[in-house]
């Protein structure tokens, strides 16, 4: 009978060890990136749930539409978010119902609309937005001064490899 | 009337420069961080697709079972891919309709049952995962060994930081 086992977590895809064929640094690279982009998510969405009661989507949504204060289209939301339509139209109705945002006239199509924030929802949003930052430095500043200049410069080099446009 | 504006794309957080507060390093480390993981993973996620017609969430679902091939209850699943149960149940249906994932007595409980990778759904994931791996060294080593090497070392302490398990 096989002993039991709780399953490292997803969080830290480093936790089980290095798969075989690890020892390429390259590897070894993505896998901490991917550890670091992960724990740094959870923190996030930890405190977003517990100070907002909002999930990370949420805020992402509201995020985009806050960057254009005219209104995206669903179809535009849904590619910026890189969700399918339903996960979108979902959240967005939901986001509605609370007053935080609305349909509005599309200035280019009249027989379209688009999502913008509401007043409140742009209130709701920059509140939400300032603590985030804040926990994004309080996790990452005590790194130092140094390893921050330097993995920024070094993650600069690795972006523009991979093609940022 | 506002001028018609293409959003730019999220798996660039950076694109449309730095958001009001981002002089400190920090919050540059982050979205430069959050951009080369989603530059990574669209670029993994495309040819994942163009490849072998299948999806992240899908790759990452056989990972797990591949990982513990006395297999994995559903919720476990879950917790590990941190999605929904609606979305694993899904993903799960699809696999064993396609007789990748087969459902197999759970040794610990007679009532219960985990999921498992048939013998041609280890054999898939293998090939899969052999290609995935040449991808992820083709994208990173042209930074060159001594970036690479660098990065592991910087986001190591940073992965430490974030109190990785």
């Amino acid at each position: 009978m096989p002993t039991k086992r709780s399953p490292a977590p997803a969080v830290n895809p480093e936790a089980a060890g290095p798969p075989p064929g690890t020892d390429h640094a390259a590897l070894r690279l993505w896998l901490r990136l991917l550890a670091c982009h992960n724990l740094m998510e959870e923190q996030l969405r930890t405190r977003m749930r517990e100070s907002f009661g909002t999930s990370l989507a949420r805020f992402d949504l509201m995020a985009q539409l806050y960057r254009y204060p005219e209104g995206l289209r669903m179809r535009e939301v849904s590619r910026l978010l890189m969700v399918t339509g339903g996960n979108v139209t979902g959240l967005a109705d939901r986001l509605v119902a609370e007053g935080l945002v609305e349909r509005c006239d599309d200035p280019l199509d009249r027989r379209a609309w688009r999502l913008c924030l509401t007043p409140r929802g742009r209130s709701q949003f920059a509140t939400m937005a300032a603590q985030h930052e804040q926990w994004v430095i309080s996790l990452l500043a005590p790194l130092g001064e140094r390893n921050l200049t330097e993995l920024v410069e070094l993650l600069g080099r690795l972006k523009n490899q991979l093609g940022a446009p």
